[in-house]
């Protein structure tokens, strides 16, 4: 599969995977064989034509009447999303969206191994939060070189966000995750989602709207 | 127009006003009339035919040539996400990702007024944290109903927060803004939105897998 637009064509699908995951991964732990679309789809309020579209990119398809095979669902989701491997990666930006992000489990879950946040306030350095030590934002690029990181999340201020850019991208980062309102300029080699916090809001303002009640 | 199925149909035009919002401001501050639908596509990475659709959810079709209206533009995406009127809001879990939300700069601008937080921690009651103070979980329902609280901002770990839905409901709250793992049980009166970081790391991990570089 040529995936050239993944934002417009399969961005939705791959948002709902996740919650799939935790859905089947829960079948699996309950030693449940197969689980069927619909099943999935009363969980999560869709419609089960949907979560079959959905899991089909994945590459696995349903039987009838049986449904899906439960592990073999959850390797094709993991693999799929990459996540059967382990991602190193760093936060960069040790305030408060830092250290939730540093500190979120379920990403652990998903193979992304946070090993260091980064900043510059000297009051911080040395501190161990969640595990993890907060170090100087001058030794990152030499950092994510030396222990391969792959992915950093950004969450440092807007007027700081390309620095902090430039500094990864001198170390050879592979993907930023972008937490911040800044558009950064980047090699075409490095992949960059930026996360908009105020997409959901916008969700949310237009079920207020609707007054059209749950949704997920 | 009727919108039964928020989600599925048009959540992903939705998640992408904001941004476009951003950019239009922009042209509105630097005193433009007109703003095309092919500027707003490169500034985002995306076809130009997908920022038509996605705006005319809003009601305004752009000219031929001319493109759209900006004053208008931004009038018409803050009346469909409702937000040319302020909502009240609170945080409930005073954690890092708790004071994050609390502080978000951008939520202000889409009207979204923080006035309290809550917890149940001792240690934090009484602090004021980006100008807002914390307050304890028991005062929780009848602060949401004497201020009419519209919105929630749910930051507590996953097993109490069936607990601070519960006493949401009970001060009459509009919608919940679910940040936990865990599925709410709450009247169809309200409006619950999940908010899972993981969709984002989803495509992040794709993008990462097809190395197909920037994004938006």
């Amino acid at each position: 599969m040529i995936m050239t637009r993944v934002k417009v064509s399969f961005a939705p699908s791959i948002r709902r995977l996740p919650s799939y995951l935790i859905i089947i991964r829960q079948a699996l732990q309950n030693g449940e064989s197969y689980i069927s679309g619909t099943v999935i789809a009363q969980e999560l309020n869709l419609e089960p034509i949907q979560v079959r579209k959905d899991l089909a990119i994945t590459g696995i398809i349903g039987k009838p009447k049986k449904g899906y095979p439960v592990a073999a669902l959850v390797a094709a989701i993991e693999h799929f999303l990459g996540w059967d491997k382990v991602h190193k990666a760093v936060v960069v930006g040790a305030g408060n969206l830092g250290f939730a992000l540093a500190g979120y489990r379920e990403f652990k879950l998903h193979g992304l191994e946070v090993i260091a946040t980064f900043d510059i306030d000297r009051d911080k350095l040395g501190a161990i939060v969640h595990g993890v030590p907060v170090l100087p934002l001058e030794d990152l690029s030499a950092f994510v070189r030396d222990n391969g990181v792959e992915v950093a999340i950004l969450t440092v201020p807007g007027p700081v966000a390309q620095d902090a850019a430039d500094r990864l991208v001198e170390g050879d980062i592979k993907a930023i995750w972008n937490f911040t309102d800044h558009k950064l300029d980047t090699p075409s080699g490095v992949v960059v989602h930026r996360e908009d916090l105020s997409s959901g809001y916008a969700l949310l303002s237009v079920m207020i709207r609707n007054q059209r009640g749950r949704e997920a």
